[in-house]
């Protein structure tokens, strides 16, 4: 094929594997979805994704970016088309100690990131269980959530400027370090997110903050999530907003861990409906320095708040970290989450949002319909209660494909019900397409398909996700 | 007119203000644009919005949004179009204590919702002079910036969901409460800052935080810039990130400030090159609550880090406001910015922006280059240094508009050296399109003019401004 042998010659023959060699690339994580790419280009430079770029556009031929292969939601299946990998564009290209900012490429792995930045005394604070493999060409272009959204904002607040490659390959020079920027259009974040169906992110300018000198972690019981919502806006305003993380297990989350993983621990003498992790973190030294007595200011001001909130009741039982090994025995069981849901079949997972106030209506009413639909199913949320994210699953007793789908649309009423998202930080590609389409305001979709026609008149970037057909 | 008629009907003749009635909406409150629209329009709702936007789309009538006329680029230029004023959309639908949002109309004032939100503890932050006549959807058709965007983020930041009527009438409905969402392309933030190019911003749902119980202000003198910012990350690892403002006054400011209202008193008994007015803020009672010596916590803590500071040579000076009144007058010298400066002629007033690390080279590359130009020409910063936004001034000694132009470009040269932008908090209007033409990268023109004619393919929404001709 002619195009193929043009791509070698642009990219080197190294780095166009057809057949094979791009096996590898050609399923997903998850297992839920496998495909046969034209080839897999590992261009090495912007200029070279941009060529790349006009050289399928010419064609016709369409364009699947990939970066770490951590996603959820079948966003690279790239069937018969071109999978673009940014793995091999990895520099850390800069970074700016006093103005707190990173200039990388998208093929830069986060953890690397993480490393990099940490010898400085900064932090990036993005998040998640992949960060090993996962890119931030990846982060960027799904929006990437986590577990620190409540005090640092999800992968689009931690961006102040792009690199985006275009369908025709025209270069999009966003890299701003700016912290304010009114001149024009939002551009930048419209690419965000769009995981990669309106331009192929190639490198961003990300924010940096301080690392914290301390952090304070305990594992608190409430009596519900009225109250824990309150807990939590008592935190934010006795800390001054330190809060990193509130994590929510509720009993049949720690019935389930405990019966899977004997070896962990309860948290409490006694079972609890409702169970939050939180965790603050602190740059100064006033929170971090330990006092005469060895006492780190800062878990006593976690512990003494959750004492006052004892007192009024709202806190039924609390346990604070008192070291590095018992905060990691909490986070342990948060983070056992992905191996104690996944992984068995049948299943219904979702990712879904609401408003910080609702969170618990979701609960009942969402339990409520499904239990009428099938009794004997059992249901667990996992949440980051902080941002009112809810990864709330369900194990059918039925693996019927109509009947799994019927459960589904039963969350989605709920979410619907409650203004809420059925994508909270997951994104759309493959496997939400179906719900896009059902869920999303007529309107809306309207708006986005024209934008993605003003952006992408051919289709050819990563075509058939996202939006529905 | 046909459609006038039309338009008298629809919202009733009251309602459609034309000749000497719409006088008042002709001009600009700096002075600088006066104009006669065809007529002023008052709908009542975002359903008469829309029927306006499908009468005026049949007629290919231009319509200019405006809210609470407190620009200061022209954004509003109306010459024979229709003026659609969102002054009667001004209820605060919902405020959601516990969630921290409140759905608001585009017409309410900033100052209204600041007084409602506060009789429930709680703050919406966006702070600028202007705040008793501005309007959210002007704040937000601009992405307003201000005094605390070092802590909150400028509007968008703000902003959780829009509602906006496009050019054809449609309602947009994107009133998300939510936290995270990723369901699909980030239609807010392209409709935020576009100054009503794209869409009529009819309401918003808007994120609050709880009032802050103390504040602890200061007065600090740095030996130059790049201690000043040494400074601002030092304050904000001390304080676990509490600074709220950080504003740079430098001695020409001072001096000019002293002479003209000589009643206000210089804050050290020397002079300093760099004088930074500091704020921050907190929620927590461990910071508000007096000691027994009747000390603010919050206060001694400032105290503490300026002191620690100054024995390391970084600060050469610092008063810590006492009481109330002592931070008032602090705020007094900054405030009286537009006053001292504006209503000067000849004058070429700039809104820039440039990296946090890079704002020292811009103050002395900017002077090299004016004074080769006019020698005699006074200067003058005033700045929102932890957001590397400075308001640079120039008095040239001769105001022609070609030699005003050319100290211009010449401003605008430094910015683009830099990396800046030369809008950082104003917008574009019409009174910075010729930088916009002449300075934004060609192809990032293209993509945003691909965009406005994806949403308005008749050009009708706020004609001639932002993008240039």
């Amino acid at each position: 094929m002619e195009l193929i042998e043009e791509l070698r010659r642009l990219l080197g023959a190294t780095q166009v594997l057809c057949g094979a060699d791009a096996a590898r690339y050609g399923r997903d994580w998850t297992g839920q979805y496998e495909w046969t790419p034209l080839a897999v280009l590992r261009p090495g430079s912007t200029a070279e994704v941009s060529a790349v770029m006009r050289l399928a556009h010419a064609a016709r031929v369409p364009v699947v970016p990939v970066s770490g292969h951590t996603g959820l939601t079948g966003g690279t299946v790239a069937e018969g088309a071109l999978m673009l990998s940014l793995e091999r564009m990895n520099r850390i290209r800069e970074i700016r100690r006093s103005a707190r900012t990173a200039v990388v490429e998208a093929g830069v792995v986060l953890a690397t990131l993480h490393e990099e930045v940490g010898k400085l005394g900064l932090s990036f604070p993005l998040m998640f269980g992949a960060r090993g493999s996962a890119m931030i060409g990846g982060a960027l272009s799904t929006n990437a959530g986590g577990s620190n959204v409540l005090r640092y904002g999800n992968t689009r607040a931690l961006c102040l400027g792009l690199e985006v490659v275009l369908a025709d390959g025209r270069i999009l020079d966003l890299q701003s370090a700016l912290h304010k920027d009114n001149s024009g259009y939002d551009l930048r974040d419209l690419f965000i997110g769009a995981e990669g169906t309106l331009g192929i992110i190639t490198g961003a300018v990300l924010k940096l903050v301080p690392a914290p000198r301390a952090y304070a972690t305990a594992m608190v019981a409430t009596a519900d999530l009225g109250v824990a919502l309150d807990l939590l806006n008592r935190l934010q305003e006795a800390t001054a907003g330190l809060v990193e993380a509130f994590e929510y297990m509720p009993r049949a989350y720690m019935r389930r861990l405990l019966a899977r993983k004997p070896e962990m621990r309860a948290p409490f003498a006694q079972e609890h409906d409702v169970n939050i992790l939180v965790e603050i973190a602190s740059t100064s030294p006033r929170d971090a320095h330990p006092r005469e007595d060895g006492s780190i200011p800062l878990v006593t001001l976690l512990e003494e708040t959750l004492f006052d909130l004892a007192e009024s009741g709202a806190v039924l039982d609390a346990v604070v970290a008192r070291s590095d090994a018992q905060r990691s025995e909490m986070w342990a069981r948060r983070e056992a989450a992905a191996e104690i849901t996944l992984g068995q079949s049948p299943i219904v997972d979702t990712d879904v949002a609401v408003p910080l106030d609702l969170v618990a209506r979701f609960e009942t009413e969402v339990r409520v319909r499904i239990a009428a639909l099938d009794p004997q199913a059992e249901t667990l949320s996992i949440a980051h209660l902080g941002d009112g994210n809810l990864h709330f699953t369900i194990f059918p007793t039925d693996g019927d494909p109509v009947f799994k789908d019927r459960l589904r649309e039963t969350v989605e009423d709920v979410v619907a019900l409650l203004g809420g998202s059925f994508s909270a930080e997951h994104g759309i590609g493959t496997s939400k397409k179906p719900t896009m389409a059902r869920r999303k305001d007529p309107v809306v979709l309207e708006v986005m398909r024209s934008l993605r026609k003003a952006l992408d008149p051919e289709g050819i970037l990563n075509p058939g996700k996202v939006l529905p057909d």
